[in-house]
């Protein structure tokens, strides 16, 4: 097929710059996560419930990327966080490049953690290193059970896997025990959090192992 | 940005393979519905729901596209409905070559609807014609009101939008006046249909909708 061909150069460039990325992180102490999730999955809801949990510990911003519009960095700007707004105009993933022009505007000095914010997509931000010290997934408890089957890329990238909106287990016919062994089998080191985003359940666990990662750096 | 100047050639090449589908679908007169959706969103339990709408008046088949696995193929099958898998090996989205290989195994001349289920993604599938006669896209009631300023593409290409899940409405925030008011800006002449595929509501009109398309060609 074509398009994986065109993919190497588009992907070798990707890691070139990437590089670049986690030397300036590392230079500067400042942990960074990539977060991916499908449309809907409550990334932003996420990553402002983990920014109350950490910001007393922890000087944060975010890098929000998505298709068009800025409602995401708004909300986060909302908060008093620093946030950088990338919009891809159409593609469907964040790239190494625009990671470092996005990084150009925020005081790295003065930062321990930047949350990435990916494009809503299960498939295409899992092949593009960002430069980031890890990446984390989100899915959400309507999206079903099986999404591990469908799109296991993603979950064998992610080195923690967030459940959310588990207070709608009941609403939805959710196979927890089965998702956990499928999770398990693709990716048997990653934990699994469930979460309730909007309402604040399991938040600490989460954040902790975040904060845990962000000391060792 | 690369990737868009590689972009074109790919499109170039689906566009030609697009013309030679249509042809094909035009020949035989069989109606061809490309259903894009994000994962979850019930695609292949709206496929379902249709052919339970629709099998007494019409001959029907399924194209299957996932990243990985067949289990929504097989769901179609148990059916007693032709199904064809395709697994795109990473791809994000179906393209004409694919669809011209999987009608290969099917008999044209007997049916009269193709439903295409394109790999869950808000943002490839959009920009790739297949040679269908239209494309519907699903958005789910969890995946939250504001998706069509995050999504435009996918709402700008949909001749039909379907809103499924609804019976989940009160359990989630989602604010139905400004998601109608946000698609009619988009796509002013679409209309927009409230369902619920698992319960069987509001199915009809959305399969009236289909099956006037189907017997208008």
């Amino acid at each position: 097929m074509t398009q994986i061909d065109l993919k190497r150069p588009i992907l070798d460039k990707n890691e070139k710059i990437a590089r670049g990325n986690r030397e300036l992180f590392a230079h500067h102490r400042v942990f960074v996560l990539d977060i991916m999730a499908s449309p809907g999955s409550g990334k932003t809801s996420t990553i402002l419930a983990t920014i109350d949990a950490l910001r007393d510990e922890f000087n944060i911003a975010v890098i929000e990327g998505d298709i068009a519009s800025s409602v995401d960095a708004e909300r986060i700007k909302a908060q008093g966080i620093a946030a950088v707004q990338i919009n891809t105009g159409g593609a469907c993933h964040l790239e190494s490049e625009m990671i470092r022009r996005a990084v150009d505007v925020l005081d790295l000095e003065r930062l321990d953690l930047i949350i990435i914010e990916n494009v809503g997509n299960l498939v295409c931000p899992t092949d593009f290193d960002l430069g980031e010290h890890a990446k984390a997934m989100i899915l959400s408890v309507p999206e079903g059970d099986d999404k591990p089957l469908k799109y296991p890329g993603v979950f064998q990238v992610s080195e923690a896997v967030i459940l959310n909106k588990v207070d709608t287990m009941p609403v939805f016919d959710f196979d927890d025990g089965a998702f956990r062994a499928a999770v398990k089998q693709l990716n048997p080191t990653a934990p699994i959090f469930p979460i309730s985003a909007t309402k604040g359940t399991g938040i600490d666990a989460w954040a902790q192992w975040l904060a845990d990662r962000i000391r060792a750096i």
